[in-house]
């Protein structure tokens, strides 16, 4: 099993190194967290806040390296990568992929990445919340590119095979997608709801004490991820700008239409009718039964066929040496 | 205890008769579904398919009338109304309140009337799905309105009471809000929710399997009333488009400048902060600890208390005589 070397030691960096190291892998921890490396420290993990010293290591015992810093530490923490670990194994944990994709082939192009978001998470935050479950049946994509001519190579297989790993030892299943599908997909499927969430937050509150008294369950889900902190919020939508743009654009549209319907013919069905349609639909593919598989990663097509069963909604479970399984529908 | 005659016979209908019958009412239900009509009597209910008939005793027995039609069908249920028992106590229960009360003022004018809406409901439709305890424990609106002049009264105090005792009877807690207050309320707490939810739907379904694949919980709580049947839903929101046009509005300008400060400024701070300190005061209202307060309806003033209680969000639960007992925060 392939050592681990987690930067960061907040709540999914202290989760990652929890469950690397109940899985029985030689792990080390490094943060400029004081807090949490002492917190880390007294729990019996090994854990320092020289970040440098952690990722020589990384590159001596050929490690994999997480790094689980937010968005906006991630340059400084890949310039550390650059010069003390410039060949490592590499993934991340950020919950947006293609500015992290794209920094490292700016700071570190010698690393051998794939990225990772594994999407689980609570409301909590700092070593104190992390625990070695927190991933246990989640989804945790692990981005795959293919290669765009010989300037760009695809994704190093070697480091996609071993980010899964972990994946898979912290319980979660794993999806292979390019970053840009990934950052597309998660606009519209978290970050485009909180943000729907904080507008009908604010134009319930507009609404004062009868709101208060009159909110029934359609307001309560409505809002519910709105009381998420909103420093994590900020940090996920504000990092997946460019892809957030044009889903907030379709989004715009359609309550335009809505609104100018209402406004011309007084109906709302082509809105209404859709939503219930569109939900209908998701549920369905949700529930849908899904067909064993397996995939060689020494095939010589094996990148290809993770971008493809990812694209279907396709995920893993395992991987016993070079093969995976999972499923599709 | 006062007669009540219930006009319409789905599932807001039957359970007001249900529950005024269980309360140990003379009651009597009449509706055009034959269906309805039919399982009511199955179900040893005092039911018939003859509107005049069943209105005509409600004017012999001095009975409090209830429509319990949709609002496509009111202005026909109201000329029956004028023509068999123009007099009478009137009642409502339909989801919009301001185009109610004008249908009243329009085609039944002399009849006594104040309007109301019962916040609860199922997925279901129909007397099969009626029960005695749909509104145990629901807010339910009764409007009352100030006069405004000579030639506007304001709402009959009798009319209010009859229509407060059977919500209580029916074990619901009663707001008495004016009709602009209330549709311009709801179009901020439920009518808005709809709407979202159904964008959010139309946009992750935009997706496909791979949002199918991603969904997290931001996204099963934001599209959940999605799911609610679209007849249902149109009904409320295109009935109630004079409040939820401005509403609507609202929503838009501040999605349009979350939408504008990401483009421009990269940040998302002001939609993000406002929504969670909004969210967070609307739950501390509703957690807000409550003054118990009494209202005598045969004071000179106590129309104006009444409205003004409903403007604060306080509510009655018991009525005694004429005097009710509630809270307010």
């Amino acid at each position: 099993m392939r050592d681990v070397c987690v930067i960061g030691l907040g709540l999914i960096g202290g989760s990652v190194l929890r469950a690397a190291a109940l899985a029985g892998r030689s792990s080390w921890g490094a943060s400029d967290s004081g807090s949490d490396v002492e917190a880390a420290v007294a729990d019996g993990f090994d854990a320092t806040a020289d970040v440098a010293g952690a990722l020589a290591r990384a590159a001596d015992a050929d490690a994999l390296v997480v790094l689980a810093v937010p968005l906006t530490a991630i340059d400084d923490v890949l310039r550390a990568v650059a010069t003390h670990a410039p060949n490592c194994l590499l993934t991340d944990v950020t919950s947006v992929k293609a500015p992290v994709r794209d920094a490292v082939a700016r700071i570190a192009p010698d690393a051998r990445y794939a990225g990772g978001h594994p999407m689980a998470g609570t409301a909590e935050s700092g070593w104190k919340a992390a625990t070695a479950t927190l991933f246990d049946g989640a989804t945790w994509v692990v981005c795959a590119e293919e290669s765009a001519g010989d300037d760009e190579p695809g994704t190093d297989l070697t480091a996609w095979r071993e980010s899964a790993a972990l994946a898979f030892d912290a319980g979660a299943r794993v999806i292979a997608l390019p970053a840009l599908a990934h950052d597309g997909t998660v606009a519209r499927t978290s970050h485009l709801p909180h943000l729907l969430a904080a507008v009908l937050a604010n134009v319930a509150g507009g609404g004062g004490p009868l709101a208060a008294a009159l909110a029934a369950g359609s307001l309560r889900d409505g809002t519910r991820v709105a009381g998420t902190r909103p420093e994590l919020v900020r940090a996920m939508t504000e990092g997946n700008r460019a892809a957030l743009l044009p889903v907030l654009d379709e989004a715009l549209g359609l309550l335009g239409a809505a609104r100018g319907s209402l406004a011309s013919t007084g109906g709302l069905a082509a809105t209404i009718d859709a939503g219930h349609d569109a939900l209908a639909a998701l549920t369905e593919q949700q529930g849908a039964p899904r067909t064993p598989v397996t995939l060689d990663l020494r095939a010589p097509d094996s990148l290809d066929a993770l971008l493809s069963l990812g694209e279907r909604g396709g995920w893993f479970t395992s991987l016993d040496g070079d093969v995976l399984t999972g499923e599709v529908a």
